[in-house]
């Protein structure tokens, strides 16, 4: 019923030899010999080639076919058939041609001519596979919660007070009052430990930070997990380990296809991904600052690959001074925090931790900073009515695609980026 | 390593009987008696009672507690067990009291009061099912549309024009531009056809409507779905009938406490949906309008329970002057469009069909409405540049899950609804 056509996606004509079927698809090259002229069709499944006696039809690439024809081994042919006597009908108009050709096997395009002609250019399998990959890396985010109880939330994406970090938000206006585009549903998936305990959210979050960089976008997919009645921030991590791995798991059962076309090396997820404390990195970096520098993050990358053989890294224990209020101390060093970031291949993916659960804490918390209760009383609410220990963190999809197929920029790893200078298209 | 404690979980106590484990939740209620006290805990899975000699501690219901105990047979408590000789520790301070005690089988206080509280009054078993059921259904969306060879795609939500539909958007300023959110991901996932040939989102969009009605937000999670090389709107409507199925069997495979709790009914979806033309069903009402009232809409609901024993009825043929410029209009019947609304239990819940796939269909269809190309120019990029037969739907998540769950109210169905009233919690 779903498929009252006859349409045979081009990967599955091998099964189909000396059969007469239908295949539909983008031209993805039209090449024209002297005696025969060659369609190459590109459908979401693969490449189909038609073998045309004379010159053929006159059609530019990315003209929309549907072909009939008889599919005849030729192992020199993509998946090894190709339809031979075809019968070619246009589904739409001649197509005016992309930005480069989309047939060659690689892209010497720059990043903006690519951005800017996404709706086409993206058409291109190996601009296309990190796509795939991505979807595939959030299946297995969601399978893997799924099968620890987690519950999938959706919170709201206005907010009424840009509490959470201060002036790096967007503002706009909700019938006639002030509001704030959501930068985390760090607030919301608290408060849902309340009521599920384990909760899960896959959305976009905003930060109107000014950076013009390869590695910020202002609308980004923000992967967040958070979890009750924990002992403290490494049963956090524990969930998270499993997390990548049902990640990559999902990516080599997903998107295999896209793996190979793009030669991207799966990481293996060590049962227990190396640590290190806050502390001790800079020790070892012979610094002395509250945060890790980008520098900083690559040579740790590179210490855990030779040290540990891991292109996993958590490091634990960041000062409190540059967590957010709720985060929870260390308990008998209490500069220090229960959090972490976790690098991949020496960038930061991950932020979690274990947060402040105890009403009182939070009030303390907030008076040690001069902050005002005020702005946070619907936050605080929560933990009057009881919360248990709890913790959780968020990953940036965008970034997580990027690294895991080597991109130069998170850019490539998003289908419509919008940043400082892009809102288009 | 993911449970370093011991904790069992309240529903899993039948499998534990004789031994002595640790639970852990809020407690739900304490009751006591002349010579006993009666604590019941309640955590994800469900409920757990401690019986304690005497009088036990005082603390007060939704402190969260951790309690060790032994686990014993009696027919009259929860799940058949309870905890015996139990020790109890607080994880946290005395939790405040709710706004209404959630240990009552039934909830008396008003929506608001509900909404007000939402980070505390959620936790009510019955208030938080319709959310586990939203959970369940949109994991049965996408592992349909997964098993159909659709893609996952993450879009914008923040443009660079109000095109699709007028004034009623949502306005902000980006780095000093003009910009909007997002009314739908209608552009961004007809031109991922041209990538993806079939791709769905799950994802917020934003409705600047002032209506205040029990069934409008003005943010809400739209479950869409876009498909390439279909004969007509008739292929879409045979993925949505996979797609309803899919939901339905994935809530009562992994919800199905919570449709015992609210005694939900589910629905049964006909292999074939019934459906019925516009121009039909005006002439069935003894009407003449270009739209159907939600009046018609909850006549035709009974009509088609009661002619055709179906929940789900298919309205197809919508006038094309009440449709968008990019609606494919029916063959023959130029009027008339490929295009489809869903009712449920007679509410409009997804509206779909048939796109202009034609670069020269487009241009004359803005023509036709007297509006201007530039505007387009991104969107109509795709089309240029080839594009097959194709369309797709749009459901909204909170209208299902509160007409599965007979809700009087969609945001029964929202964690935190947004509103022209409603900006917070």
């Amino acid at each position: 019923m779903i498929h009252p056509t006859n349409r045979v996606l081009a990967a599955r004509l091998p099964g189909h030899v000396g059969e007469t079927v239908e295949v539909a698809g983008w031209l993805h090259r039209r090449r024209a010999l002297k005696s025969v002229t060659f369609l190459v069709l590109r459908d979401r499944s693969g490449l189909a080639q038609a073998v045309i006696r004379g010159t053929g039809p006159d059609l530019p690439e990315e003209t929309v076919l549907r072909v009939r024809g008889t599919v005849t081994a030729n192992p020199q042919a993509p998946n090894g058939v190709e339809l031979t006597s075809p019968s070619v009908e246009p589904l739409s108009g001649p197509a005016e041609p992309p930005p480069f050709s989309l047939f060659r096997p690689t892209v010497e395009a720059s990043l903006p001519v690519v951005l800017d002609g996404a709706p086409v250019t993206l058409r291109h399998p190996r601009l296309a596979a990190p796509h795939r990959i991505s979807a595939a890396s959030v299946a297995g985010f969601r399978g893997t919660l799924d099968g620890l109880g987690f519950t999938e939330v959706h919170t709201p994406k206005v907010v009424s007070s840009a509490t959470e970090s201060g002036a790096e938000v967007f503002a706009l206006d909700w019938f006639g009052r002030p509001a704030y585009l959501a930068q985390s549903p760090q607030f919301f998936k608290q408060a849902m430990v309340g009521v599920f305990e384990r909760v899960y959210e896959t959305g976009p979050v905003f930060r109107a930070e000014p950076h013009d960089t390869a590695r910020h976008l202002a609308q980004y997919t923000s992967l967040d997990a958070e979890l009750g009645f924990i002992a403290d921030h490494r049963e956090v991590m524990a969930v998270l380990r499993e997390v990548l791995a049902g990640m990559v798991a999902s990516v080599a059962a997903r998107a295999g296809a896209a793996v190979d076309l793009l030669g991207v090396e799966l990481p293996v997820v060590p049962a227990e991904i190396p640590q290190i404390h806050f502390a001790d990195a800079m020790r070892l970096l012979g610094a002395d600052e509250p945060d890790l520098s980008p520098a900083h993050e690559r040579w740790l990358g590179e210490w855990a690959l030779r040290e540990h053989g891991s292109e996993f890294l958590f490091v634990v224990g960041y000062p409190m001074r540059k967590r957010p209020f709720y985060t929870h101390p260390e308990p008998g060093r209490p500069e220090y925090s229960n959090s972490f970031d976790l690098l991949f291949r020496g960038l930061e993916l991950v932020t979690g931790g274990q947060r402040l659960h105890r009403h009182e804490d939070y009030l303390a918390a907030l008076a040690a900073r001069g902050e005002p209760v005020e702005p946070y009383a619907g936050y605080l609410r929560s933990f009057a009515h009881g919360m248990p220990p709890h913790g959780g963190f968020a990953l940036g999809l965008e970034r997580w695609t990027a690294r895991l197929t080597r991109a130069d920029n998170v850019r490539r790893a998003t289908l419509f980026p919008r940043d400082l200078h892009r809102l288009t298209p």
